[in-house]
């Protein structure tokens, strides 16, 4: 059941992908074929999905919504392909495939990124059939969470404090490097379809919960998940001596934390509304994924 | 005369960037310290100082366009320190100073670019006192050029089509490379200010005859200025075995076709007001620099 949802979904975010990113004649379409080849690389389309399920909690209709869904997957692909590079985490694979820069060379796939990272920001300011003053505020929460003060911070200190963390430090990197764009995806779904000051802060409470639930499940697939399923060795992890929730809380503490958030994540929707089941799935969903 | 002018601009420019990218305590702040390392390396500030002369020169009222204008600063300077990288132009001196990541090491500098180019459309969405609806055509018009279809493409053209160049793709390259973002300063500036298409059309046209002129400029002073005064070494485009419009037209016909260009864009003025003499003025300079 829940798995149709999905995929009917993913059907019509990566129909409206393709549509905003696509192949032409111009001498320089080889940055496009690079985003796309990311792009399209099989990505459950979380973020996006979130975002059109607040929007539609919050009374909003549908359409309208897609262009800032697709606007934050692909700015959560931007991601994936700088932290790949290697003077990132280095990674050669990807969902089963060679990373970017393996493919299209280190410079391409730094500038088929930035392309992304600067496209979203016009797909989701192409917003049509929504307030203009709501579509701003939106813009201004995904920047905000996409940048220094959320992903981007995420990433610093990742990079810079390799090897010595806790468990406050890890939460933190954790809550910005994974949470912050999963927040933006709740929120601005939220924020689009007007939802007020209160609303949208338990939309807030709630992406944390299920970012934090998220970057957890990953740690504990990466060090005893199966490698076909997640297209990527596993074992990352301890090969890059990164320190990961896992080795704080062992793999089954990881795992009481992870269902912990969940719980928490789903009373918040309980308080929020009581109708939708959709929404309840997906967050079970996510934590019971092997992938 | 326009020394000073400029130079008031730039401090107010200078202090706004100041206040949208400043320090905290943060675990993540090393990224704000490089992006601020090379925000305020000395740039000239032109880009925002044509949006703010356009917006005015259509009617506007000053202040309530410095973040936009600040925005397109911090997507010039994420370009450059992209650009620098070993995996493009690999240039270790910028302005008289290392490199972003000679001083910060690879990883930082990227994250420092990716976090200039996402904070600049939350900076450009926070505009206050402007029409919503202009300053989501603002943004898009932004993006579109900065994107594939202007900074970037022209980035990749330079990246694939090294050595093997006409003076149609030259002059395509430049139109996007330097071209486009220039443009996006008359134009967003022409939005903004609430100028009907007929006048964005002539600050497009009037933007893209500067745009190439200065990048004409910056080849000649790469083959003949002064290494102190430029604060890189020169000759950097013949050991890259970059072609320039230099090798196509040679230094006289090289300036020649800047001055042709500088007069077109005067013209253009011109047409668009018979007031404005600070437009002219800053037409005229980049024609005259020395750096």
């Amino acid at each position: 059941m829940i798995e149709l949802t999905l995929k009917n979904y993913q059907e019509k975010i990566d129909m409206r992908l393709d549509m905003l990113l696509s192949l032409s004649a111009q001498p320089y379409n080889k940055v496009v074929e690079a985003a796309r080849y990311s792009l399209f690389a099989g990505g459950k389309r979380i973020r996006p999905i979130l975002l059109l399920e607040f929007y539609k909690l919050f009374g909003g209709n549908d359409d309208c919504a897609y262009n800032f869904a697709c606007a934050i997957e692909m700015i959560h692909t931007y991601s994936l392909i700088h932290d790949d590079l290697p003077c990132m985490d280095n990674d050669d694979m990807r969902r089963g495939k060679p990373s970017n820069h393996i493919k299209f060379g280190e410079g391409m796939a730094l500038l088929a990124g930035d392309a992304l990272l600067t496209e979203s920001f016009g797909v989701a300011a192409r917003t049509i059939g929504i307030d203009e003053a709501r579509v701003k505020d939106a813009l201004t929460y995904l920047s905000n969470n996409a940048g220094i003060n959320g992903m981007i911070g995420g990433q610093v200190i990742d990079t810079c404090f390799e090897g010595e963390t806790d468990i406050d430090l890890i939460t933190k990197t954790y809550s910005l490097k994974t949470g912050a764009l999963i927040k933006a995806a709740a929120v601005c779904g939220s924020i689009l379809a007007g939802a007020d000051e209160e609303m949208q802060k338990k939309a807030e409470e709630y992406a944390l919960c299920v970012g934090l639930a998220f970057q957890i499940i990953d740690d504990i697939l990466d060090r005893q998940g199966s490698e076909e399923k997640l297209g990527k060795p596993v074992g990352s992890d301890l090969k890059n001596q990164k320190v990961t929730m896992v080795d704080l809380l062992g793999v089954d503490g990881a795992k009481a934390k992870a269902k912990e958030l969940t719980d928490r994540a789903l009373n918040i929707l309980d308080e929020l509304t009581n109708e939708n089941d959709t929404l309840k799935e997906i967050t079970n969903y996510l934590l019971d994924r092997d992938y």
